[in-house]
């Protein structure tokens, strides 16, 4: 395993607790020192074996029925390019909600004129399997269905492989944001029946922003075929371009695509999803102790929290400020997240990237001194180890 | 002036002679060796400065009444942003078409489902502006004008100022598609009356591949505000969210912003955009002159020929084969462009971005090697010089 030390030495690299974009290793950034054209074959066959290993990350492959997609941009917008081209223009879709992320799929629908009906919930709640099921039952219109797997919002989990099979039996499209869970939660593409998944390539792929990834099971891309709204998001044409000559449509972000290659080989010699969700998990671990210990609260009932992301609650003092509490974290080399919670204030870590536990015990000295300086008391919960 | 050899060397970095990606130097690779967070500080004043810089390429200011706005997604995700947020629900964009990337947006009007109507020319005629006078004077629903500035089809530069005095006068708002000319040819957003310009990072301002630059008008924004047909491509949206607080609405491709400020820099050091355009103004005139003394012949007439990519016809020989022209040069560490004309057999040449003289110096003596390579025999239009 990599040291923290040798990745981030000399460059004036602050550690990434965020949900991204995140710490990525040094050799992930030099990938990038070269420049390809777009119709170079080195670079196709980069594009095609990126392809191949994103589909075994999600344990399937192209032999299996299922295809992944490159798409320019952020997340969100490979999320909306599944939404734009795969719900028919007299179809509906059913968006489960429990957080931010969710509410921004219903504000695109709004916005691409999608007839949409919502089911939401508290962001401390994992969406209701058995309420799905009733919906889906009633509701003859829908015709996908789309939930966030880990709302980024908390880090809470939502049970995708149940609702998959819900709704696998009544025959809608399936549509997953896995934006900050793949690459550190097995996911089983079949198993879960996901049609579309969506992740990014800054997440825990661990490569650096620039585009997003679409994996799809190529029936369900088929079918679908002809519901875009756009020519820039058309998931089916862009797909079609991949397997023409395995071009994009679109000058493709060179530079940002050699960094996930070489961010999916470090994945392989980590020793794939399962070591990685190891590494993340004792991060976690030594962030919930180390938390709980300065006597900070979690947003989230550890049975809802998944090991990405954590919302912990502002200390109820009045010399806590966040503002302060970031700027002095920062200057010290450790960059937190705000919340973005509608009714509770709460600020956020993420422990994924680059990150180690070492990574995380430094954080969490540099957290109890920024306490210090700033003369915030908390109650400590496991009294014998607060000093 | 940096020279060629310190540029490439060492790192197995083929030189490119294509509309993009393109060559950049190392600096500018190297500045993606950097991990920030997407809200920290000193990554928002790169934004900021960065917004600043580009808006003073186009020879106007914030104080002028002008925004600049950074878009993921290629120069197709920026041009669809702009035809797809400024359009208004009933209105009629008018498409001046003459190479593939007129028509592209041709075919873009058709996916948004926007009312376009279309005057297209020959791909070796530049836009006719007293017949766009006539359309505009007698077709009031007109509302929107779009044309390419430099057609990188074909390398046909567009009359933009001339056709912009006929849309100001009509009262249109006027987009221009400036993707492989803003850096290399001087344009006044002012003067020539355009309200919003789309480039993109990886042209003439040689940054590397992975967003999109808008330049607007601030009063055509605000007019057209609420036209959005997608949340990733709502243009007023992104600006408002980079002014609320200098950040991107979703998370932004750090790292080939940072490649951005850097090749900024070097923009600025090499002269500003007279400098540049000087320099591809020599590449130019090098390759215009080595290739004629090769026998080649080009698409266009010299009049109608930017200096930044030419077309040129496969020579009339039945040993030419284009696919075997292009591997023999890639192998030698020369990338040139195939070509996209509907009704001629034709490859390009670019001569933007790190190339410098010498290289198309370089350039020339390897297609002469490689047409002797392949025995192919071209009439020399200039005999004394053809050995």
């Amino acid at each position: 395993m990599v040291s923290s030390a040798e990745n981030h030495s000399g460059e004036g690299n602050k550690l990434l607790f965020t949900p991204g974009p995140l710490t990525t290793s040094r050799a992930i950034k030099e990938a990038m020192l070269r420049d390809f054209g777009s119709r170079d074959t080195a670079f196709i066959e980069t594009v095609r074996r990126i392809r191949r290993q994103l589909l075994k990350i999600a344990g399937v492959s192209q032999e299996d029925g299922y295809e992944a997609i490159l798409m320019q941009g952020s997340g969100t917008f490979g999320l909306e390019s599944v939404v734009s081209s795969t719900v028919p223009g007299a179809g509906r879709i059913l968006v489960v909600v429990n957080g931010a992320y969710g509410e921004r799929i219903v504000k695109m629908t709004r916005i691409l004129n999608i007839d949409a009906r919502v089911l939401r919930y508290e962001e401390n709640m994992p969406a209701d399997i058995e309420e799905i099921r009733r919906v889906l039952a009633e509701d003859a219109a829908v015709t996908n269905v789309c939930v966030v797997h880990c709302e980024t919002t908390t880090g809470l989990l939502n049970p995708v492989e149940e609702i998959g099979a819900a709704v696998r039996e009544r025959g809608c499209f399936y549509i997953v944001d896995a934006m900050s869970s793949l690459g550190a939660i097995p996911l089983n593409l079949e198993t879960a029946c996901i049609d579309f998944l969506v992740t990014s390539s800054n997440k825990c792929l661990e490569g650096v922003p620039g585009f997003s990834i679409v994996l799809a099971r190529r029936d369900a891309l088929l079918a679908t075929e002809g519901a875009a709204r756009t020519l820039s998001l058309d998931l089916q044409a862009q797909w079609r371009g991949l397997e023409a000559n395995g071009q994009f449509r679109f000058t493709p972000p060179t530079h940002t695509i050699l960094a996930l290659e070489q961010a999916l080989q470090e994945l392989e010699a980590e020793g794939g999803i399962a070591a990685r969700a190891a590494r993340y998990q004792t991060n976690h671990a030594i962030l919930m102790e180390g938390m709980q210990r300065l006597g900070f609260h979690t947003y989230l009932s550890p049975d809802r929290q998944s090991y990405i992301i954590t919302s912990f609650y502002y200390p109820d003092d009045p010399n806590f400020s966040f503002e302060t509490f970031y700027d002095r974290l920062n200057r010290k080399g450790f960059v937190i997240y705000p919340g973005k919670l509608t009714r509770a204030d709460c600020f956020r870590i993420g422990n994924i990237g680059q990150i180690f536990p070492e990574d995380v015990t430094r954080l969490l000295a540099a957290i109890e001194y920024t306490l210090k300086e700033m003369g915030v008391q908390l109650k400590a919960t496991v009294t014998e180890s607060a000093a």
